[in-house]
């Protein structure tokens, strides 16, 4: 068979050897930052499940999941069967398809607050769709977003993800500060910056740029800030203060919809006005999409006689994604959502049992099918708090690169875990046993640290 | 074979009862406005080559192929071979693969000024990568755009897309105005508004913001403002410009790569200093890239200590986009190219014919497999001149409407054709004759309009 093959035709260079080739047609020799390290990166055969084999013959166990992108691990059958069906019959056309409405129907079904959905490439398109849809809807300029959080590479959306103590200002007014080099000031000037899960500052901050405010945009688990949850209290405080002041909430959930059956936003009492999805909703291909009110998303209905928000794409809910993600989010059913968030939960009392047992100041964050480690005994509540110094730094990279290719498991290089179904108890096991020893290795260097 | 049980599944619903359901889930019902068309969209039930089926039992000669992005036509086997190959080995990782560094090769192996090349998700991704990186580079923040120059829909590059005789303003200076409502006007005033082909008027437009520039960007050949090419004597002129006022030339080679081998710059005596891409490279999968000189790449570096374009993606360089890509453009080598310009020009020859035997006021313009009507007798020059207004774009939709619902062939909405390689001589005699009565049909009209 050639899938067999090819493999082994590949097997024959190793991973050093490839990057060798790839730095000389791509800047750095990657086409994506996140799969960067030192001192190369390592290139895969194939995977399985929550097991990923590189060229060179390593096996490890997957708690990153292409970014958290992954609900069902890799090449799943029923997702690999769908897709090879819909490859026959072409994979984009000038015209509609039954499977972007199917696929519709099922996200809307999904959560009240989806009434239309428009499905796009990736995170950052569906993040840039919802920015554009508030600005067109209420004709104002300017978006408030949280500091630290992640929202994609659109520049509105990036401000301030990066902020550091050098350049992050007074909390009661955070600069906005620019995460790519050249970035316009008129980009920064266009975004508010609060510091999340502060009511107080925030809704003063707020308050300074009531009529320009477009959107309010949050993760409400952001990964990046530190991983823990947008309390009740925060989330209504913005909930109300939009609609007070004329103003849309958007809900980036592209990494946590996952959390919930209806994405994270069940938690709250209040919904968001428009949602931006994207990773696990494709099934494994690139995605985004953007869901909200009627009355806003009309914006984009071609129908009226004049179009606020033009948007078409060549890709946009192209059939091989609107498959592959109905047949992801079918299996990720309410029962799969409550599975894994058990089986996570178990992973993350083990591992906290295992904190204990090597008695070190690390504490975990987390909610759903995901969690971060923090070195620190309590865990951060604020994005200032969690920030690593570059001491802290070292070592995280240091239990990575040591669970990588010591323990061989792979976790995000935000130190993160985002599990997916594919992942069983002994996987959970080993994933334990092996922060146990990362622990106990790093412990003396983290005693100097404090 | 469940292939054709699902086919027959599908056909016991029209497009007309899924339109009803989509209105339900999707604004307008759909998820990309081009795929609209009165009374609703069709919905396809599979397509091979260049002929694509509605569930509602129609076949159509497919001219527009996903808005020029299926070089091949549809369901080609051998990428369908190389797809289903991989992926049964997973379709994204948080690791890198040898997919991207050969499809990175082969790419850059085309054109001696891709030195380096990243790749991204969408057209729109690209554009917005190509211009950071110009950003980042040259820590400027404004941006040179032709008038009606389409570059996806990213705010900065969709900057008077749409401008229009009500908004264009004085021609020696172009207004900068919106596509979509609320767009801030601090992104309207960094976007430099130039009439393409105009040297004199153009530089005596980027004179006035010398010093801002970060790049001056063209579609060689853009399809909005009239699908010909700019001339040797304007891009020399921008390209002169930018050397001496720091400023980097990009070319938006999204749709008019197809051209030519290395793509629509190897026509010019100069090189651009970044080429964005997209459409037909991914070989019908989702897929953006941005290519050029090494030391502007090397803003993405992961390596350096300062990057001052960070830059990830969580689908980009995914493998299943970088092998459907490979395949498509190794099949698509220089003979290729040539062979689909050849039947692309005979096509255009004999629809010339058909004009003069219809004694109509229409002519083309167009380049390499790609061509657009116009309903005037002589070809636009300019963006201005090539603007329909009411009456006439109510005569092409007329036109359009009859060539799809009536001859069963499909062209773009813009009333152009981009060929695929599965076109062959047939299918051209097909859209010859057929134009041939559809200009018949519509000369009582043109003769009012003039």
């Amino acid at each position: 068979m050639s899938f067999k093959n090819s493999i082994m035709t590949q097997q024959k260079k190793t991973s050093k050897e490839i990057y060798e080739q790839a730095c000389k047609v791509l800047p750095g020799g990657v086409s994506r930052n996140t799969i960067f390290r030192q001192p190369h990166p390592q290139y895969v055969a194939y995977a399985s499940g929550c097991y990923v084999n590189d060229i060179d013959g390593t096996q490890r166990i997957d708690f990153a999941n292409n970014m958290a992108s992954l609900i069902h691990g890799h090449a799943h059958p029923a997702i690999i069967e769908a897709v090879t069906e819909q490859l026959q019959k072409g994979s984009a056309y000038t015209l509609a398809t039954e499977a972007e409405v199917r696929f519709a129907e099922l996200m809307c079904g999904r959560n009240s607050s989806f009434e239309k959905i428009r499905f796009v490439n990736s995170g950052t398109e569906a993040v840039m769709g919802a920015i554009k849809a508030s600005r067109a809807f209420t004709g104002r300029p300017k978006i408030a977003k949280a500091e630290g959080a992640y929202h994609g590479t659109y520049d509105f959306a990036e401000v301030s993800q990066m902020a550091n103590p050098t350049n992050w200002g007074n909390i009661n007014k955070p600069n906005s500060t620019p995460v790519s080099h050249g970035t316009p000031q008129s980009v920064l000037n266009e975004v508010v910056i609060f510091p999340f899960n502060d009511i107080e500052r925030t809704i003063a901050i707020l308050d300074e740029n009531a009529d320009q405010i477009a959107c309010v945009l949050i993760d409400p688990i952001p990964h990046r800030i530190g991983l823990f949850e947008g309390s009740h209290e925060f989330v209504e405080a913005l909930f109300n203060w939009t609609r007070k002041n004329g103003a849309l909430l958007v809900f980036d959930e592209v990494v946590t919809f996952r959390t919930n059956y209806g994405g994270a936003q069940e938690k709250y009492s209040i919904r968001p006005d428009i949602t931006a999805m994207g990773k696990i909703i494709g099934g494994g291909f690139p995605v985004g999409a953007f869901a909200g009110r009627s009355d806003i998303m009309k914006v984009l209905d071609p129908r009226e006689s004049k179009v606020l928000f033009p948007h078409s794409g060549t890709f946009s809910a192209n059939p091989i994604t609107t498959t592959a993600g109905r047949v992801a989010m079918e299996l990720y059913n309410k029962d799969a959502v409550l599975e894994l968030n058990a089986l996570t939960n178990i992973a993350r009392n083990q591992i906290e049992e295992a904190i204990k047992l090597a008695d070190v100041p690390v504490s975990i964050t987390g909610s759903g099918s995901m969690f971060r480690f923090h070195l620190k005994s309590a865990p951060p509540t604020t994005y200032r708090e969690a920030y690593q110094d570059k001491e802290t730094s070292a070592i995280a990279g240091e239990l990575l690169d040591y669970l990588f290719y010591t323990e061989n498991i792979m976790l995000l290089n935000t130190f993160s875990c985002m599990l997916s179904t594919a992942i069983t108890q002994k996987e959970v096991d080993r994933l334990s046993d092996a922060m146990l020893k990362a622990f106990k290795m790093i412990k003396p260097k983290m005693q100097n640290l404090h």
